[in-house]
């Protein structure tokens, strides 16, 4: 031992401190849901070490952030599809658009989303001056903006943009995803703005045609006022509603054994609560109406106010939606509470009937740790009267929203719309040389079409061939060629090719915008 | 002094250091350009002393982070209204469109903005597992695309997104702001490429018609080239670049003042630079093509391959956009340099030849400290033959690009339309009651309008005002307004008002849609 040289000492010393690392990672890797923070040491440890960050420089990753994902080309003319559709019927109800910056003054976004929400907010680095965090919702900076504009007391909103959510990509979930929200600000009178919106998402998930679906309602004072009868003290309200919220999900028992034992609930208040929670399950040909008179008439029920004026508001409710032509999707559901800490009245969830496959995404780049998502839950939202006020006590502006989870949508009608091709590219004319040396006559050609406001385009090779020109045609399903050659040239005119019969026919240059304008309205 | 008690002892140390922190503040605030390194102490030492917290704790702020703002609905509809000329000129040129991350890996970003703008990159916390930061720009991300799907080696793609800086909002830059960039990939031709970009954004501008505009057209290789035969080592291309890229703000003393104080380049190095970069200025009846002739001509230029390259390139591209039609607002001009590492042919800026005023944001809630933007580039771009194969060694992807600064559009468009009215809501009908007690008629109208996909809405008050009904109408110009109520009821008929005329017809019940949709068509 004494006669190892110097540099094998400290090679020694090197692979002593790379096995201690590897035990120290071995045992945070054990720690369940410790995934990032293990992460965050590994990165540490490598960037700490030479021999680890000799060789981590030379795997420089292209790649996109995990849980993050890029849209190519036919991912993007799906979504345009998709949102064309929510946009119009969100302008059918009279909304109007605003923007908002993508990050927030951190202060703005603190205790908004509960705890588990609170955990996930991505923040930016300090760099001078402000802590800013990237935004978790929509509806949080729109409050904000309600706040800050003291004279806007009415607006019927929506607004189309990405959220941020450092949650775990490994449980299929992704860090930015777009939120498409309709929110309905002002004192109006109760539940015309909420059947408003129950409409709305019924008109966007018929338009799409993706199968039946189930709207869920519930309100915040049915919850709160079972808590009291139960006899839950209301420092745990939230703690039991999020576990009551599982139950869509997960069996009665292990709901159960989460209040009892995780939660120390007494058992005797937890089998209250199930008679209310479980209503349902016991007795499945309940209708909306039995369940709100079941209320309206039990002993314990009966005498508190909160779940009276919950059943009262819910039974308008159900009546506008009549009148709506939405009663038949709409189910009362006492379970439904949804994290969020905002809510003061009702509470919507919208839960397709039919289920997908998830494909996998274009062009292969998703975090491979991605899983197929359970198509469930496509719209969540509910009443929240007094988030506008937590930013300016004064300002008292009640609002209304629904959230629509845009990307599951987006899966739904891709996995729909698997078997046709989707164009990406809008051209309508590709404008083709014969021979070389004709690059300046399609250029002439093009920008007579341009001129014109002809979708055009033409190869921009000097000399492509004709081959190559045709099959773009082909692979870019544009409908017309039209060829210019040094026949058409001498004669004054240019052939026009229609892809997909091969049909060809001379036209007159001097009449080729007005023969394109004539064929393209027929297509 | 003995005598002073405990609670006396430690206001007088507190007061004591505060007194140290406010002469510290002072010394940081002295030295200029540092105002978010005095945020960020300022910052620190509040949270460090109780008693400042407490009062930092009290003014709790609503309002958008620095350098950020909302638009609201009438802003957003006007940039709607800008991105659609936009998007279908785009689309008219066969681009398909492509959306990535918000944030990258930081790795990806590094090394590609120069000293200047790597400087401004928002980075996020580090809160386990990837470094990473906000989008620069949407150049760097396209390469990163394109290198990571390799079979992707010809695309025309547009991109519209916002983009995040850490300028500095008190010298009028806003940190987070929109890009509209159009960029074509593939190994084509040279120039061709080229001419269409500068053909696409002279559509552009001719749509929105604000006023004229010039094209200036450099190359890296003549840049290259000039610096060259001046005899600037290579390693100061970049700084002396910097320099001159600011002639067009700067009279030329300031330049030779930076060059050779600050910068130490030797004064006759200087002088030899200033007779290629200010030809213009010296004789401004040069032609372009008298302007290339020269570089072809002159002793020294003519004997450098860069600008010989150089020189028969743009001449290429001249001929092309004679043949595009847009010739007149092309210049020549061998001082542009723009700041970006990348590029490496054709590099392009476009400026407005008439100036505008700034008006206020909306809802006035943009940043205090935002000045008067000077409107003068409204787009840039270049050829960056490299970038892609920075992330890739073996990929190699010939790109170029032009960049809208949408954002100043947005501002000249606002200035136009400011003495028009700008609808920001779409809705056609508003469903009025007469009397109380008819909102379930009116809902039940609703439906059949929604059914029928107009536009329709309806007070969301049980019983509103007559009056009130009217003013919303006005207020968000809808054109036409149902009017139910007791009479109309009885004799199965509904009121048709043509709201600016006032003119009101009664129309049978079972007609409703058809004579709306007639009317419709006619507005």
């Amino acid at each position: 031992m004494e006669n190892i040289g110097a540099g094998e000492e400290s090679a020694r010393i090197l692979r002593d401190e790379i096995k201690a690392l590897a035990s120290e990672i071995q045992a945070l890797k054990s720690v369940e849901g410790n995934e990032d923070l293990t992460e965050r040491n590994v990165t540490c440890m490598m960037e700490q070490k030479p021999l680890a960050s000799h060789e981590s420089q030379k795997k420089f990753e292209i790649r996109c952030p995990r849980g993050t994902r890029d849209y190519g080309p036919q991912d993007m003319a799906l979504r345009k599809q998709v949102l064309d559709v929510v946009t119009e019927c969100f302008k059918r109800h009279g909304g109007v658009t605003i923007d908002t910056p993508v990050f927030e003054l951190r202060n703005i976004l603190m205790g908004k989303y509960g705890e588990e929400g609170g955990k996930l907010i991505y923040d930016l680095s300090d760099q001078g001056g402000e802590l800013l965090s990237l935004r978790y919702d929509l509806t949080v900076p729109f409050a904000r903006y309600l706040a800050m504009n003291k004279t806007v007391m009415y607006l019927k909103r929506y607004h189309i943009g990405k959220v941020y959510r450092r949650d775990n990509p490994s449980r299929g979930r992704f860090r930015e995803f777009y939120q498409c929200d309709f929110d309905i600000a002002g004192s109006y009178d109760l539940m015309i703005p909420e059947a408003e919106l129950l409409r709305i998402i019924s008109e966007i998930l018929n338009a799409l045609d993706i199968g039946t679906f189930e709207i869920k309602v519930n309100h915040r004072l049915l919850l709160d006022g079972m808590f009291t009868v139960c006899g839950i003290p209301k420092k745990y309200f939230k703690t039991v509603c999020s576990s009551i919220d599982k139950l869509d999900k997960l069996p009665w028992e292990n709901i159960r054994n989460e209040l009892c034992t995780d939660k120390h609930i007494h058992s005797d208040v937890v089998n209250k609560l199930e008679t209310f929670v479980r209503l349902r399950e016991h007795d499945n040909s309940l209708t909306n109406f039995d369940l709100l008179n079941w209320f309206e008439k039990d002993e314990t029920t009966s005498k508190n106010n909160d779940i009276q004026k919950a059943v009262s508001e819910m039974k308008q409710l159900l009546e506008y939606c009549e009148l709506f032509g939405i009663l038949s999707t709409v189910t009362i559901e006492p379970s439904l509470a949804r994290g969020l800490d905002y809510y003061t009245g009702a509470i919507f969830e919208v839960t397709l009937k039919d289920t997908f496959e998830k494909t996998p995404m274009e062009n292969g780049n998703a975090d491979e740790e991605i899983q197929a998502v359970n198509i469930g839950s496509v719209a969540g939202g509910g009443r929240y009267d007094n988030l506008v006020s937590m930013f300016l006590p004064k300002q008292k502006v009640p609002c209304v929203g629904i959230s629509i989870g845009i990307e599951r949508l987006f899966t739904i009608m891709k996995e729909k719309s698997k078997m046709e091709h989707m164009r990406s590219k809008d051209t309508e004319i590709l404008v083709v040389s014969a021979q070389k040396k004709l690059v300046k006559e399609r250029m002439k050609i093009c920008r007579l079409l341009w001129d014109n406001n002809i979708k055009a385009e033409m190869a921009l090779k000097a000399n492509p061939k004709m081959l190559d020109q045709m099959q773009y045609c082909e692979e870019h399903k544009i409908p017309l060629a039209v060829i210019v050659g040094e026949r058409e040239l001498e004669e004054g005119i240019l052939k026009l090719r229609d892809v997909p019969s091969r049909t060809e026919q001379d036209i007159p240059r001097d009449s080729l915008v007005e023969e394109l304008k004539r064929r393209l309205k027929h297509l």
